[in-house]
């Protein structure tokens, strides 16, 4: 019972410490981590009131959204989840049965490149943005349900076109990576 | 009176002529060139026995679905109009007030994306084809209303790797060009 005792308390802190580093993790990953039990992992956290991850999401989602410049909030493929306007932004990916093809259950393509393209204009620091050229891999197929984490970086400006490149991840592989030309119409 | 006969006649022996090199110009495009009324246009039509625009484009669709192997009709994004297995497919995407930025009324780059990416797949002679790698160039913005026309041609196949270029153009200036790597997974 002691040994118990310590195991949680030390589980507790670790579970504070991976969910503030990853927010996007499930609960059956983290009870995967920790090889505990799903319902062990939900009883954690409401003892330490971490909400779930669709409560998570949402939250960093709304504080996110505000700061949108060049896009509007349902025009963004994903849910956004931080952004730092010119700088980085993040948005995550449910995806679901109506997005792949019947034949494999593989998401199409212009789902994740939809994802990724929508980020790269949200990032931009002006009112309106528009996309010039593009450049994508499609590293490893996605099936449905997975998450996928897409990160946008501002790498390059030169004058009204900057250059961003994006990485979206499915459980911490890459599955998909662009390089997007995005050109400010009117003032930056 | 003898002269708008003539005119007329002239007229009718174009216009079949123009139809069956672009079936895809509408009644406002053909008045538009022949200088007469759209109403004329619409007479000369009902004249000649051409079905108007919408069901042109559903007939060649019908008759080109059944050709499609690596992708549902469905799954493609627009409407099928011809298909040469392994070279050479066509389609046509209307342009809806769904498909745009609400800011600039400009379509979202997803869609003209889409169906490039689409049209490259089922371009391709084999049961199950997904895209590698593609880099595409918007040339021109695309409003609400335009009618897309893309045209995916196989330019090059090494073992079951495949490149196929896509040239999507809206009234006759191409607004759109993509080269998509389309790999077969399985037998080719």
């Amino acid at each position: 019972m002691a040994r118990g005792n310590k195991n949680k308390k030390q589980r507790h802190q670790d579970l504070l410490k991976i969910i503030e580093e990853n927010p996007f993790l499930t609960d059956e990953k983290l009870a995967e981590n920790f090889k505990v039990s799903i319902q062990t992992i939900r009883l954690d956290r409401l003892e330490l009131g971490i909400a779930e991850l669709r409560e998570r999401t949402r939250t960093m989602a709304q504080d996110a959204y505000s700061d949108l410049k060049s896009i509007d909030q349902q025009e963004l493929i994903g849910d956004l989840l931080s952004i730092d306007l010119g700088k980085r932004a993040i948005s995550i990916l449910q995806t679901t049965d109506q997005m792949i093809f019947q034949k494999n259950q593989i998401v199409r393509g212009h789902y994740i490149f939809g994802q990724a393209n929508s980020l790269a204009v949200a990032v931009i620091d002006a009112r309106t943005a528009l996309t010039k050229e593009a450049h994508v891999k499609y590293l490893k197929p996605v099936y449905e349900g997975e998450r996928l984490v897409a990160v946008a970086d501002v790498i390059e400006q030169s004058g009204d076109k900057f250059t961003v490149e994006v990485k979206t991840t499915s459980e911490g592989k890459t599955v998909f990576q662009g390089k997007f030309t995005v050109v400010v119409i009117g003032e930056v």
